[in-house]
């Protein structure tokens, strides 16, 4: 039998880009002995060709033209590390539609049209796969789509922001405030000079919506997704998580309730011995839970150059591997469920809630009544620091809808004794 | 098109194969969203037919015959959970020259037969998988196989042994000796009767070798590991484990160096911060490094029913969307390379001793010097306890090879200041 020789297009030379055209070559040497054939990156489409042309062995690959690539006949696969919603949706669109595999790192464009995209992809009966868009080199979308997929999986929570875990471990472990532990995160390259995406939490939010979809066979999109960031998170509150043996973390959460689907990122104070609350610095994990396998985690770097190259060359050779044999994509639609999507209004989680009082006796029960009309009980008062003539309150609510809780919070907006935006962090 | 409904045959209904069955029974309702064909276990082949009539709905699929279902053209595919070599191995070829795809959870075969029947499988154009052998529900066999494949992997440590994990703990967490806490674990059901293959490092042994030949493409068997047990192991080895600011873990170590692969299951001393220290109680945990993806960790639940029928389940699934695609299985030989095994002695650790010596002047010196004398330097005296006339030095050895340190604990036991069998535990 001729050798098959496998042409691929690589969208995109950034960090994750150049990672893939490393790999690649490094994978050279044994990739017949994995895949039955060889794989050549025979297009890389760049903005600017004089910049590129240092990255590459032989700058005859590059071109700044999708429609080249898009014409080329050769060409079977196509990788795709721009990032951003477009152009990158209209060249995986067409890339699809042309017959071509698709392989991606783009999460934004996954969490808004990924089952559109999938769909468009079995249509054609080609794959689009994106293991990249979750975490980094962690396996967790190809488990949940093969290994698990046994299981009536009911509950993902996951730690898929390096950038804040980086800063909350700072703050944890050295009492770093959160400005200064930001700036040192993007002195080290681990947040990008605007760090909102990373900071709110919806970096994580997509991931959530990505995971979600799959776990619950539901459509879930980032709209879906409720987002609270870090940047609220001061020291003291990660002294009283301390107090209660637990630590902050922020966490996305994709839960099959009987009122539907929860998908949520907030931080939460974690439990010191739970398996999530060890994941420290720049590393991701993500905690699944279903019914056979009980309580699974998957742990590694979320992000990266070589990490992220890693999920995708994966994927890559999985699709080699279906273009060898001669196979076409599958044809299962991975929504078949079309559970509804839960209000966070409707969420019950327990709250810490830290905020600034007047210092004079009576305050506490009047906090304590707010609260129980409108049926929030104290579980645990942590801490009451006392500064010259007002008092930080810190407790602990019992389980609550959280619409209930937003109500005692706008009482407490409303009341002079209240001398600060009350902080509210949930409790696992 | 007609729908396609797969048979297929359960081969024994213990514990695991009573999970198989009822999982199959719990994911009936979305089977063919999931893979496009319907699932039927349509024999299940058992020793004792009145015995097993109470666990199956409709007693008319058991049959103590497995001619039967080699005889049965409509099964196409062949689920072994009986265990042991034979007759499994033989049913296993049996049914792969029939043209079967064939699951296993066979820790045991598969560790010895693994490559053969692989490739046995790949002749006929069929699958064998065995995801369910290491680790339970854990998946760690596929992400090997696919998602990290394109990764040179150098080095797997895990916990894969839930029984020696748990009694580790309870020995940890609760200062109880080795005796009390083996018999807690018989008695909640962990330990087996007899319970040498997991005491002695022989179940971690086998899922080494098996995660050995996937990861360095070299055929790695049972016989090739290094095995030692945690039988030895005392509360004071523990606790100064803890001084030094480590955890003994029973370690399964898959490497591959510069002079070959090493495979071997022993105790050691990992720092309080790896990943795999806080894996406790009956969890497993394997932990992967690899060129690209740097380290990742897979976490759960390492046996018991359904987990184990979780990670079998998924692979029937796999196997069930080739067949229902018309697709043949793969015939990628996943051993491309010949690596050398390393042998023990040529090993390199670290080294904790602990031994009973003469409470007298210069007894510590002497020891140092027979170390000394065989190329081992001490890196650390960890504590020195004197009981009445006699001391027990507790002491960590720098990195050395192994026959080096055996030809200085030859000399210690031939002297008498040395009063008891030192014990010997790598430290990481």
């Amino acid at each position: 039998m001729a050798k098959r020789e496998i042409k691929a297009a690589l969208l995109g030379l950034g960090t994750v880009g150049s990672g893939v055209y490393k790999l690649v070559h490094m994978q050279e040497p044994e990739m017949e002995s994995k895949l039955g054939s060889t794989l050549q990156i025979k297009k890389v489409l760049v903005r600017n060709l004089e910049k590129a042309a240092s990255k590459v062995e032989d700058p005859s690959v590059l071109t700044n033209s999708w429609q080249e690539i898009l014409d080329d006949p050769e060409i079977e696969l196509v990788i795709e590390v721009m990032g951003g919603i477009e152009p990158a949706g209209t060249y995986i669109r067409q890339a699809l539609s042309s017959g071509r595999h698709v392989v991606t790192a783009n999460k934004d464009l996954i969490a808004e049209q990924g089952l559109e995209l999938t769909r468009l992809a079995q249509e054609n009966e080609v794959d689009l796969l994106f293991e990249a868009a979750v975490a980094g080199g962690i396996p967790i979308i190809d488990p949940l789509k093969n290994s698990l997929s046994a299981n009536h999986i009911t509950e993902i929570m996951g730690i898929v922001n390096g950038t804040t875990n980086f800063i909350l471990t700072k703050m944890t472990e050295e009492g770093m405030d959160f400005g200064p532990a930001l700036e040192m995160a993007q002195q080290l390259g681990y947040a990008e000079a605007d760090p909102t995406a990373d900071v709110e939490g919806l970096d994580a939010g997509r991931k959530v919506a990505i995971m979600a979809t799959l776990a619950f066979h539901t459509p879930v999109t980032f709209r879906d997704v409720y987002t609270e960031g870090i940047s609220s998170i001061s020291s003291k509150d990660i002294a009283s998580a301390s107090e209660i043996g637990r630590k902050i973390k922020l966490i996305g959460v994709a839960k099959e309730t009987s009122g539907g689907v929860e998908v949520r990122v907030h931080p939460m104070m974690i439990p010191a011995e739970h398996p999530l609350a060890n994941v420290s610095g720049s590393f991701n994990a993500v905690f699944v839970h279903g019914d056979a396998v009980d309580d699974v985690m998957f742990y590694g770097r979320g992000a990266g150059e070589m990490p992220t190259a890693s999920a995708i060359m994966g994927d890559v050779f999985a699709a080699a591997k279906t273009l060898t044999r001669g196979m076409k994509g599958s044809t299962m639609d991975p929504c078949y469920r079309n559970l509804p999507i839960k209000k966070p209004e409707d969420m019950v989680s327990r709250y810490y809630l830290r905020m600034s009082v007047d210092d004079k006796p009576g305050v506490l029960a009047t906090l304590a009544s707010v609260l129980g009309n409108n049926g929030v009980s104290i579980q645990q008062l942590v801490q009451k620091v006392r500064k010259e003539d007002s008092a930080e309150i810190m407790l602990v609510t019992d389980l609550v809808k959280e619409y209930h809780l937003k109500d005692a919070l706008l009482t407490f907006r409303a009341m002079s004794i209240v001398r600060s935006e009350p902080v509210v962090i949930r409790v696992l």
